[in-house]
């Protein structure tokens, strides 16, 4: 068994003894897992949240590596639990599309629904599916049991309808979808959909940015800029700030970006 | 030696270095450990909460692991540093009542008090035994030091008086044992206490609550509710939202529970 | 290969993917990698913070550990990347002088600049080092990679002008360097400097303090106090309180020392 790594993304916060003890449960069935916390820090109960940061981070760790996500408001109740394969990456966690970003990359997907007694923990409470359920499928994944042993074959995996940047004329209609622990406004907007078009301008909340910085540290602390960040998004920032508290922004709010 | 889990809890917070070198510690004397966070958030210098988070999470980590626990406002004075073997599980750290859940479990106990400098560092602080003392324990009992090597036994570890519910006639007089990261607040009856009875009312600070919820999911945002946690403990909480500021309670506040 | 520790010190804060996405990036190469948070609430951009946290900090990892450290506001300018050799420790970031510590420590220092593309990812980013250069850098370390094939010999890595404490007859005119997550207040004189002097008093922002207690054990909750820390630093506390708070203190403030 080699040394796989399985990532945690959850909104249980780091203050209670519930991330630790997933921990235990993976390392009581898994004992050479490496486990990597991607955030904790996921307001509760947003999914798409969740789906985005985990969209922005499941590429960078190791193909075979396991991604345990549980932002889940539907515990206890008729949703299902799944495990997807997607390219070389398998995630576990409840169907409710949190997975979205992996299911709508156009790589192939295998599904199933953990449905097997086998590989839960005996008592499977109602209220924390990340310790009963997900974490025993995890775990024993990495040990190498097959993703079908795990349950009955799944064909439409839920998924999340994330805006997407429409383009009119040269004004591209975006929008932030994300705001990270800074303050730093992710939008919709990636440099893929630009293919090479030059960024003149973005507006967003009637203040109006010029152009677009290659880094932070070409303009002075508190000025407002844009640039593609390290996923290759265009981002609003304030240098050494908060571009959500000077802008008054947040998820949703609408970003005009004018092309050359 | 194979991969022991060694857990660590404190109420260092993560901001400083303490965490960081306590993992240093442990891995330059036993670099196969696993080290899983439980909390580093315990409120600072409250054992009695410390005790009562490390007591839900224990079980959840595999046979043979190690518990570190750091809540110590005594350090530097006369309090003991002690390991304990409760049932398959081992404890390191202050003699102050931290390790009262497993003490008070009913599995047979072995305590010793860590006098032996072999197991320590070479030089030992009077503020930080978390780095110096505790976790050198706990690293070498991870590479199969014998407890009774670590010092002499110990007859009578500090136990913490626990408030336990009492049920006179058909009421069950309860009290709030801890409140979580989400202001859940946790009591002190269990699903074993009642045998079976059913729950009628919960009544807190003046506010009735009808029955018992299997899962959030069965109300709708904002709403209270008392829900048996997945510990099988009654707690109360609000859907989304703060049982302890709803309710103005906190550890201690008393709780009334009427059974059919 | 053994089991070697990659430490991680930034200013990411655990909300977003950052620190998730280095260790899977580290793990992609060197997956037998013990990886050890010590801190990443390093207030941003604050360099010379940095630079005392991991100062305090990297001595009690094994020998042989890498110690990653992003704190890092000129990424995507001309500032080197560099990795260093001090004494039996390594580090990894930028050359900013988040090393200083190590590098004013006496040991001898070897120092290279991150330039050979072999050992970064395919792809780097203007604004994410951690992930594209620092993560690839301190796993091809940890497998084997010798400190010279990274890149070309660095003469002088930056240092930062850490403030000292000054002796003028019976009195150390002193300072603030650092406020811990509690409040304390860590100075800039240490036992080793005082070789044996007695401190009679201490006097920060007016209010005076007689005498060193060896420990906050010694003195009642909401008690001001000095003492010497676990690191052997003077340090201004309040008994579970914040210093800080009390004396309207921070990095800077002037700490005045009395001894006979």
């Amino acid at each position: 068994m080699s040394r796989i790594v399985i990532t945690l993304l959850t909104d249980f916060g780091l203050q209670d003894e519930f991330v630790g003890v997933m921990k235990g449960v993976i390392w009581g069935i898994a004992p050479d897992a490496n486990i990597a916390d991607i955030s904790h820090a996921v307001p509760p109960q947003n999914v798409l949240h969740g789906a985005l940061v985990l969209g922005r981070a499941y590429r960078y760790f190791p193909a075979g590596s396991i991604h345990l996500a549980v932002v889940d408001p539907g515990v206890g109740t008729a949703r299902r639990g799944i495990a997807l394969r997607v390219g070389e990456h398998t995630f576990v966690g409840p169907d409710n599309g949190l997975f979205s970003m992996p299911l709508t990359s156009g790589a192939p997907v295998a599904a199933v629904s953990l449905d097997n007694p086998a590989y839960r923990l005996p008592a499977v409470s109602r209220s924390f599916h990340g310790r009963d359920v997900f974490a025993p499928a995890a775990a024993y994944l990495v040990r190498g049991v097959a993703l079908k042993e795990l349950g009955e074959p799944v064909t439409a995996p839920v998924t999340l309808e994330i805006p997407r940047a429409l383009r009119i004329a040269n004004v591209w209609k975006a929008q932030v979808l994300l705001v990270d622990g800074f303050g730093n406004l992710i939008t919709n907007l990636t440099e893929v959909d630009l293919q090479g078009q030059t960024v003149a301008e973005v507006v967003c909340q009637g203040q109006v940015i010029q152009g677009v910085e290659v880094t932070f540290g070409s303009r002075r602390p508190g000025e407002l800029l844009a640039m593609f960040d390290s996923s290759g998004t265009l981002s609003l920032c304030v240098v050494n700030g908060s571009a959500a508290e000077r802008l008054g922004a947040g998820a949703g709010t609408p970003v005009e970006v004018r092309v050359a």
